[in-house]
């Protein structure tokens, strides 16, 4: 269930709008969805190129679209536009690349055009269920030894795409600061917790996935069928209160430590788009077992995959004072997935879990194997203990406030134009 | 913030509506709320009374309702309602009081009843998110001894109000059959997990919360304030598949051995009607900490905790052929709970993490501390190894294809007419 590699991504097609041509996120070859409202004006569906959005309601009201795609793009969410079918997202998308790189249609469609700058971006959906996963296998080895030195992976994480539901009323959209949350942490040498403001304030690298057409309770997706009901991705901050984890998470995993708020990034890069820079799934390290059969699909592991680069910024209140740039905290491949997002599509339904439009699945901290990859500053510092150096002379063990996190993502293959994400950022506000 | 008793408890007070006076469940002394529709009409907003419905649309219609209820009465969910301030949710319920049991009222509200037996119940509310708790402290003795023998109550039981999310678009009224899932289990003896039905499903006996007012990401809500915002009770059925559940939980808690079907029922008691019903929260034993200050209130110890009896009833496949009677399972108080409503939803706001109106919060299973008020199979049974033996002959470990589970509460006090809460009911279907 592939999405084709067609004429959308022809890498000589460029567009009428200047800024697209060369832009390190949108071009045209890439045209994400979001919702933006133009100043002062209402919400709206829009598409990404350069450095504008178009307005894909006024599109539709100027009668540019598919009849198959007119009502989904009216909608103040994607919820709907996610739900559309294969074949309708790829005529979609197929006219929009029509739009706005053939010169013919620069008379109808500029005056549909918004300045980005100028407008605010929203939640792409409303968000009915929020699931994390865990699929970094580095991340879950580099956290696993911290929690549980003798036991860092447990005996059914090659076997489970681990996963637990998290908090969707606090998902919010890149750029709404985050409040340092208070609770409950006990450090090893006190005797009781105390209630008081995190002191290991973290952020984690993940990719955040869409889900389109959803299934029925009681009904499960087949794994040859699961990319069919994925929408798109954005990139997805799942901030972390590594004191309140240690202390809350057992039994029944974690809650007050990561619900306080997450930060998705506002544009939802399709898996149409993403069909260039699918690549083989890692092959699994001898002695690990097979998928179970429910689990496994010979396409899925010939490009299961993503060939993305994932980065990581942080941008200090000193330094932002300084006029300094963000500093790059990790950059790694977004390939160290030792589950597809299939597989943990297919995982999720496979008890009768009804999956919706517009429901959000992270897929949990993505690491590399080596340090300059890894996702979160619990494994950049091994806990605290060796702290970033930064280079204005401040070293960070976890985050303090006014930092901001900044994360991004770019696809790039031979004889295609490379693509972006955006950004997924959020500053840290002191506690209430 | 207790809410008062007040007129509408008055225990002389009876209905024109005959089959309400001595009715187990909705004498006019209870009123709760509900979403109905009536045979092929729409949704809408009702308030159970005996054996009838009073139809709320239409009351809002007829100008029966005060103005400050009346928009969220036209409403087909309740979120609304539940959002309202506690003045005017006491007006409303007044009115609803004064409207059910005044004489002269029936020739204009009599219309406007529907029978019960010939309406379909349907969620109360569009549950935005749905959070399972673990306060039911035998419970948890009793499970943490058979998934940690060494270890049965973690050391950060007594600190924090365990809680977890779960997955609200699995949430189900009562009456929708649940069918049994298939996930991956791993014996004990078997050297690799399989994929296959659950042989060891349970039901979980839970109140089932509702969030009325809700508070701002960022904020909190203090102890004293926290009854404010619960709307009122259900009965809950948070449906488990023990051998997913051994084998998935670790580290990050339940996932698909609990989100494949949760049963609520259709009635919301309201914090009002459950006022007289209130007593003391039972005293911690000797040795164990005191709540941290943010979970601490005295007026919370003073009448804290619920005076309901709970009870669970089965009726198999071969019962029902027979023609015979639900057997009760068990039956205890909701005294058990080691944590209070209030505790619980100041913690789940004390990190900012915001609440909506309608979110579910479970309290999870309540267990008295003995064997005959034991709220799921796996405690009744020590795991499936001491089967249940009912009257016809028959046996249960764990529950079988055709079995249903029902739930029931109730309240009584001296001095007040008992009130319940109706039926939590769920069949269970085979594996699809």
């Amino acid at each position: 269930m592939r999405r084709p590699v067609d004429e959308t991504h022809d890498p000589a097609r460029t567009s009428w709008v200047a800024s697209a041509n060369g832009h390190r996120d949108f071009p045209v070859q890439n045209l994400p969805y979001g919702i933006f409202s133009p100043a002062g004006e209402a919400a709206r569906a829009g598409v990404a190129i350069g450095d504008a959005i178009l307005d894909l309601r006024a599109c539709a009201a100027a009668g540019l679209l598919p009849a198959t795609a007119r009502e989904a793009c009216r909608d103040d969410t994607l919820n709907v536009l996610m739900a559309l079918a294969t074949a309708d997202r790829a005529t979609l998308r197929q006219r929009l690349s029509t739009i706005l790189s053939d010169p013919a249609m620069e008379g109808m469609a500029a005056p549909l055009l918004h300045d980005s700058a100028a407008c605010a971006m929203h939640l792409p959906a409303r968000i009915g269920d929020y699931t994390d996963f865990y699929v970094g296998i580095h991340h879950a080895n580099n956290v696993g030894r911290q929690f549980r030195p003798d036991n860092p992976l447990l005996p059914n994480y090659k076997y489970v795409p681990i996963g637990y539901h998290g908090r969707a009323s606090s998902v919010r959209v890149s750029g709404e600061p985050a409040v340092r949350p208070r609770g409950q942490r006990k450090p090893p040498e006190a005797g009781a917790p105390r209630f008081e403001a995190t002191q290991r304030l973290d952020y984690e690298l993940e990719l955040g996935v869409w889900i389109g057409e959803g299934n029925a309770l009681g009904t499960s997706i087949a794994i040859g069928d699961a990319e069919r009901h994925i929408a798109g991705l954005s990139l997805f901050n799942d901030w972390s209160a590594r004191d309140f984890q240690a202390w809350e998470y057992q039994p029944l995993g974690p809650f007050l430590a990561k619900n306080f708020h997450s930060t998705v990034s506002p544009w939802v890069v399709t898996t149409e788009a993403l069909a260039p820079f699918r690549v083989a799934q890692p092959s699994r390290p001898e002695g690990d077992p097979a998928p179970l059969p429910y689990l496994w699909d010979a396409d899925d592991q010939a490009h299961g995959a993503l060939d993305l680069t994932l980065e990581v910024f942080l941008l200090t209140a000193a330094m932002r004072a300084a006029g300094a740039a963000p500093v790059r905290l990790s950059r790694g491949p977004a390939t160290s997935m030792y589950w597809t997002l299939a597989q943990i599509v297919t995982h999720h339904a496979s008890n009768g879990c009804n999956l919706n439009p517009g429901d959000l699945l992270g897929t949990g901290t993505i690491s590399a194997a080596t340090r300059e990859g890894f996702g979160s500053l619990l494994e950049l510092t091994t806990g605290g203990r060796d702290p970033v150096a930064l280079p204005n002379g401040e070293q960070r063990g976890f985050l303090e406030d006014g930092d901001e996190i900044i994360l991004r993502a770019s696809a790039d293959a031979d004889g295609f134009v490379p693509i972006g994400f955006g950004e997924c950022r959020a500053i840290i506000l002191p506690a209430r």
